[in-house]
């Protein structure tokens, strides 16, 4: 069995590891930390884990960490960055659910993240865990950069597409809308029932932190300069993320279904849908699924994708498991079973 | 492996067997039927089930059901009944989802249900599958009514209180909400999403269905005859059922906590909540359980019961599912290791 | 013109005053205070104003406030006590739309709302401010306390059954739910997006301060002492109150629709439903009117009505100007011509 | 009093026309007509409509239509095109809601809406309402289109750009989203509460009918063949649009805050937010107005619109009303004074 550990296991990508952990096979809890909520057992907090969970939130205890085999960080942007060296030194694997260790440019990092890296000698060890992008990499790695929500969706979007050198990747348009989940469990006035309910708004308009992350990863399978706009939105609901994605194409001859079906092709959680159809977030809520579909409106020379995931499971929680599956020689889909319920 | 067969697998409650089923160990899925989506591959209907099923839905036919160890109804009303002799003869379990087998006495059941029941002589012997309170019966069943989501609901919220005979039976009040999905997949004005969200009533104030079952169920168990209000509201949601029970305690000395835990002590899918909280629907979306709690407001003479429970899984599919497992002797809880997924 | 100030207009309650004020003919709005805010134009945090107010918000001054005719409060409970003796020694009139002066009896409010009362002594003479039961005395008032939202609907609904003397007052049940609003613009985890849709549960399950001040009201007009339970609930949706009052008829002979129709004929904003139906919370969401029905299922001895209203309106803001209208000699729905917006 | 009916007066931008129209102070309503909800009263339908309705709907009758000095049509397409000649020939001014007068091609209309056009012949002469851009004709006209809902936002958004010469027209992308409502009310599955709740997806991505009238409105104005590609998303949520308009800048010197001021000063209801904000469509629902934003992410050569408005207010029943003002010599917002309610 996996020791595993979470720092930061109360927020919303927290729960999420632990609904998929406890049940499993290979994984064995044993510490959930949170300073804020030491001593309070998890199903008080979280009573759909009633009948699952026994465990009590503790506060971080660098003994406790370093007896596990892995440990993930749910935490805010920069406390993997101040913990992982020493769990990295005591033979312990990290999964970094945050940013810290996403950019492999500390001044882009700290340009857009507002603080000093404290680890900057880590960045290029880092594995980026795409998984369908870096699934060998991903094998070997001791820490693990997992990606961000709207960054997973975008580049299996995108990706198809640069590599097969039949867009023009400098005009790069992601128009990307997000459940209310993405922005965590914050007590904030912005996230309020009241405030996002039966409403709709493009937010961060002024640059969002996942910009630079997207942009790392397309630039690494692009010819040419990646020059990409993009754009969140914040949906009415808890769960989901939907991006369209438009280019303009530089070759209208490539047969696009079949691209992106041969570029998926094998994986368990990427599915390329028939061509007409248009994905939709409920489809894989709850589920590590992403489903893409591309179209071309009007036969003209842009090309549509569409991708939808659960910013909280392939986007987040989910991805992570099957990174810690790859890193520890499990079939990649071990414990992530689960399907969207519908409706 | 048990092979099964579900008729009318189209409908919110059909999908929820599928995705309970397509990972039950023990379960082979044989047949699908639908004469409306006939030839349509489950997948194209419903593509949170894309990599999990192949089937396509087909017309049913008395060879492929008879063929079948059990059979799920998943129909309207008025349906069960006439196809589900022939299944018996044959030698198949039939578990019925809709309410053809729920109520003992024809007369109500026409009266309420505004039908010709088309075998009566079949609703003696058909068991009702409220599992915590009919385990033994259902063990040995050959036709089973998967009970009502309401009544579900309610008969384990009162059931404790009857049977300890410490409520004044005459006057029970059952104030119950549901999400939209409860009124099933039909295309009808008052189910769009225009004309029940941002929006709470109460409705059927003339009379629901459930009401006659329910108070089968309580009278049951009950000394002196019931009187029960049970009136239903919609809640601008997909599921979940809430219901908060008000009774009069003839004995005010009962510790309601302790014997609500001492009613449900072992239970796999019956939870009740330390004395204070107060259950929300989200804690069991998705899943089978039923959460419960008790408290007696201002220390008065009143009870309040607490229940919830996802309408669609303990309330329909994932109830029926727990007795295919009693039905079959497996373990109550195969397939059904499903966490609500929270937020 | 009647010069008008708002202490705390930056709520829910806040922003609802003024979507009603700067419409209405005979005001003029002088000065709106906010501590948190001052110097924010209205329009910058409330953009559904922008074209209808120029005015910034304001630290209070006594010297603006004073200059007023009338000043609303719609600050949390605590504020206008301890401001409300000298603005009514400058002869302004002050309509508290917190709880500070709901309650009559000073220990009964410090028990609830766990604060020493700064000004007990105004108590008795703030007049309470139902209008369809105290129309007269609020003519004359000074100092107004508005109704909380829960007590409006659940006296309007009760009211017509206690006068005429036809059910038992000492066991009431009142089973009400009300959407997020009602708790205010905060930020608590509670009240997030993430955290209350898609759910139903019932809260405060343990005593809710607005529980004294319906029984305050309903002892009022019953001749035997008034026992109620009380239990209020939230909905995933925005606004909107809607109650079932459940009550055992002691006299089954009462024409239960036309003691209703004669209770609120002639009422601009109260509004009895024909026999048979249900009212639901969108039909007046946004405007002032509470609509009622009530039933007798079964035919039994229960009784049960139904009150709709939207809890920042009737319940709180659009309450508040009919009482304003009242004090100032205005016909009664000024200001308030708002037809609720369906879909 | 301008004496008004209304065909199809039981749809949701039926309802919204009547919401406005009971308390326009120079409107008569005289006739709704609905042939399935003949005599039944428009409050038994429309509740929100009590104490303000006395009507009943009636079957379509050309007496009492003739009688009408204007006659709305909110009706399917492909009514109004049947009787809207022998009304205009009776002197009745016609404003049509649906799109059955808003394209002047009728090849072009023919081909997307799969139908063959009633009265080719008055296409030219119909006058597209929107009121913002063609006010002088409207005073003017007989026969008025009414923008549809989402050529009503995107016009409005990319119109200051295309007049000023700063984009590139050829690759214009319309990235837009909606409401429920926008689909009408109609009995179809894909518009129940399960099915679209807690969901985001594209959905016409074959190509939406609002596209040749968005283009045609566009190319008026453009110097060089305007290319957009359009793409409809669905929220869930019942009203309101936004649109992220996305194009390439051809000229980066332009003070696009300044141009999109100067394009709307002293528009009633067209409002450009102050820079660096992004518009809510909660801000505009209920309500006539659109909100519109310009921004330049990073600096680049895309700029991106935002606009937003709600789709059976300015982009259905509010903007019929205000060409009714501008066609009977009104001031343009005369009845239309009403403030979103926020939250």
């Amino acid at each position: 069995m996996i020791k595993v550990g979470i720092v930061g296991a109360t927020g919303y990508t927290g729960v999420e590891l632990l609904r998929f952990l406890v049940l499993h096979p290979a994984v064995e809890l044993r510490v959930l930390t949170s300073r804020a909520e030491a001593g309070v057992p998890v199903a008080a907090l979280y009573p759909n884990l009633r009948k699952y969970v026994d465990l009590a939130f503790t506060a971080p205890s660098a003994e406790q960490l370093n007896a596990c085999d892995a440990v993930f960080f749910a935490t805010p942007n920069g406390t993997a960055m101040t913990m992982a060296p020493a769990l990295l030194d005591a033979g312990v694997k990290v999964i970094d659910l945050s940013a810290d260790f996403r950019l492999k440019d500390v001044k882009v990092w700290e340009h857009w993240y507002r603080m000093t890296h404290a680890c900057p000698e880590l960045l290029q060890e880092a594995v980026y865990g795409l998984c369908e992008v870096n699934r060998e990499a991903i094998k070997g790695a001791r820490l693990l950069a997992n990606p961000g929500c709207y960054p997973t969706a975008v580049q299996l979007g995108f990706l198809p597409l640069l590599r097969a050198g039949v867009i023009d990747a400098a005009s790069l348009i992601a128009d990307c809308k997000s459940g209310v989940s993405g922005a965590g469990r914050k007590a904030e006035l912005g996230l309020l029932h009241g405030e996002v309910n039966e409403s709709f708004k493009a937010y961060a308009i002024g640059g969002h932190r996942h910009l630079p992350e997207i942009k790392q990863g397309l630039d690494l399978v692009s010819t040419t300069p990646v020059g990409l706009t993009f754009m969140p939105h914040m949906v009415p609901m808890i769960r989901g993320i939907q991006a369209s994605l438009y280019a303009r194409l530089t070759d209208t001859r490539v047969d696009l279904q079949q691209l992106f079906e041969d570029s998926y092709r094998g994986e368990a959680f990427v599915d390329v849908l028939p061509a007409g159809q248009s994905p939709e977030t409920r489809s894989v809520r709850g589920s590590n699924h992403c489903q893409l579909a591309v179209c071309r409106p009007q036969g003209g020379d842009t090309v549509v994708v569409f991708a939808v995931e659960d910013n909280l499971v392939k986007g987040a929680a989910g991805q992570a498991i099957q990174n810690l599956n790859l890193m520890f020689g499990l079939p990649e889909t071990t414990g992530l079973n689960v399907i969207a319920a519908l409706p």
